[in-house]
């Protein structure tokens, strides 16, 4: 069986990935900083060369190769190949034809899809989801991402655009979010919403625990200070996840009632948090959800960290170039 | 091919009909009143000599029926064929028994599906959703049911418990729905929430041609009587159908960020009132809904009536029953 490249476009990093579907094993992984600063045309350069290098590097001729699968943290028209937007990279992305670039760029078949999809199909097909029929996957970073498998099949909607579960609402008077709507999951708990919470309590004087971690600076604060302080026993830290928890469990239970499935996998920096974070959304899913036996749901962190998204495009990008 | 008994019970009226599935039509159909305050067991008893007089009057013989599907308003464990609870009937049905107890009564084969469901399903294979792979469907009564087909399939999860579309949470701290949670849609835009709008409008004196509609008795204003005021060109009464819009359009959102359906299908009674609500629900998605091509989704009316849940629940004993 012919490998594939997995590509995982990420707001901070590129990765490139060989994977090889039949082991559900990374080959090679390489990481670079994405710079989106640059704008998109040498963003889209750079990971061509990526790549290119890892290719030869490796010593994989093109025709041992199926193609390569893109991970883009934007809205996608799959059909036509191209980047619709990008909301939380600096140039926006629009309409960029990535997929023909691409190809063009290297001489191999591309196929685009979500970066949160592609984590969700990864997850679902080597990691944490495996071995149930419907999972969500919720990726918490910059944005809060997410996927649905129904029936064995990755959920694509219409042009891949389905499983956006990080821009439901939960209330519909809440804080803008960056997408337009008001009130979306991912206006309250999303990596910079999260840190927002602890600069916040830290400049209102609730906690020195917070601050002492990054020597006051509070541009330095991020969910990841944040658990440190709470599992060092702070109190407004611990009580930041809960409210986050809290935010996630309305989520959940937004899509336990509609969509009913086994698993839900969190995946992102921010789950690394763990029960902190885990513990307050069980508690919010069992207290909201009466119309669904929420007990024969699971809520699981996800288990491939960096290389969900580059394995997952990858499973999509061998089935969409099926005939290449 | 076997003909199928479609049973619809309804908090209100209890509806049986002879289905040829071939066709997708209606052969005979029978309406009582439900009196659901005599409990579960009178109702049960009425429902099984009214499936047993229709087979006799229209000289069926019980060999050339496949069986009997029968829609319930409530939450079903569709392995142990048992309803779990009916939030809106008096007596709640806890734990019944239903699909044995009806197969006992009549000899004949039973398959149990949610009503909503069951609407959904009729809707889609005849009716207003026809043609399209995946579709939502809201139908508003004494609550908010919903259901999903995706990809071609009635949606089930968890023991047919999917597909609870009126029990999202629009507003996390809103008020308290039937079903113990906070802030669902039911809650702001069920048929008792939309009567209780124009009581209050009376009430305060808001406008006088509600209360005329109703030679000012208040008990007698329901839906109906507030699309007729608005029709005769109420200005309140169109604002609390601008106003329900709005939180259909909430909801339906988040029903297309996450599911991406093609088409929307809005039923039961409340949705006579056409564009008055409708133009509110579009609205709100072409405001609200920013990632995924709101553009490419169709709200429509469903087509089917008081036929649909009858339908939708023979063509789904069709299927489940399908080796008896």
């Amino acid at each position: 069986m012919k490998k594939f490249i997995g590509v995982d476009l990420g707001g901070t990093n590129l990765r490139v990935g060989i994977v090889d579907l039949e082991t559900g094993t990374v080959l090679a992984l390489r990481s670079i900083p994405t710079l989106a600063r640059e704008g998109h045309d040498a963003v889209i350069h750079r990971m061509t060369n990526l790549i290119l290098n890892i290719i030869c590097d490796n010593k994989i001729s093109k025709k041992d190769l199926g193609g390569i699968g893109v991970g883009v943290p934007g809205v996608l028209d799959l059909e036509k190949g191209t980047v619709i937007f990008v909301p939380n990279l600096p140039d926006k992305w629009l309409n960029v034809p990535l997929r023909d670039t691409i190809a063009e760029q290297t001489g191999l078949p591309v196929a685009l899809l979500n970066d949160a999809r592609a984590i969700t199909y990864g997850e679902w097909k080597f990691g944490a989801g495996h071995g149930v029929d419907t999972i969500a996957c919720f990726t918490i970073g910059t944005g809060v991402g997410g996927g649905l498998v129904v029936n064995g099949q990755l959920h694509l909607g219409i042009s891949g655009t389905a499983g956006e579960l990080g821009h439901q609402t939960i209330d519909y008077n809440g804080p803008q979010c960056g997408c337009g709507n008001y009130g979306c999951l991912e206006a309250y708990a999303s990596g910079p919403a999260i840190s927002a919470m602890g600069i916040k309590a830290v400049l209102q004087g609730l906690t020195t625990n917070i601050g002492k971690l990054v020597d006051y600076d509070i541009n330095k604060i991020t969910p990841d200070v944040i658990t440190e302080a709470a599992r060092q026993g702070d109190r407004v830290a611990k009580e930041i996840y809960d409210q986050v928890g809290k935010y996630f469990g309305i989520a959940i239970a937004n899509v336990l009632v509609s969509v009913g499935p086994r698993k839900v996998v969190m995946g992102g920096g921010v789950a690394a948090a763990g029960e902190l974070l885990f513990a307050s959304i069980r508690r919010t899913i069992c207290d909201r959800v009466t119309v669904m036996p929420v007990d024969q749901v699971e809520l699981v962190a996800a288990s491939l960290g960096d290389r969900a998204g580059v394995l997952g495009v990858a499973v999509w990008a061998s089935q969409k170039l099926i005939d290449v």
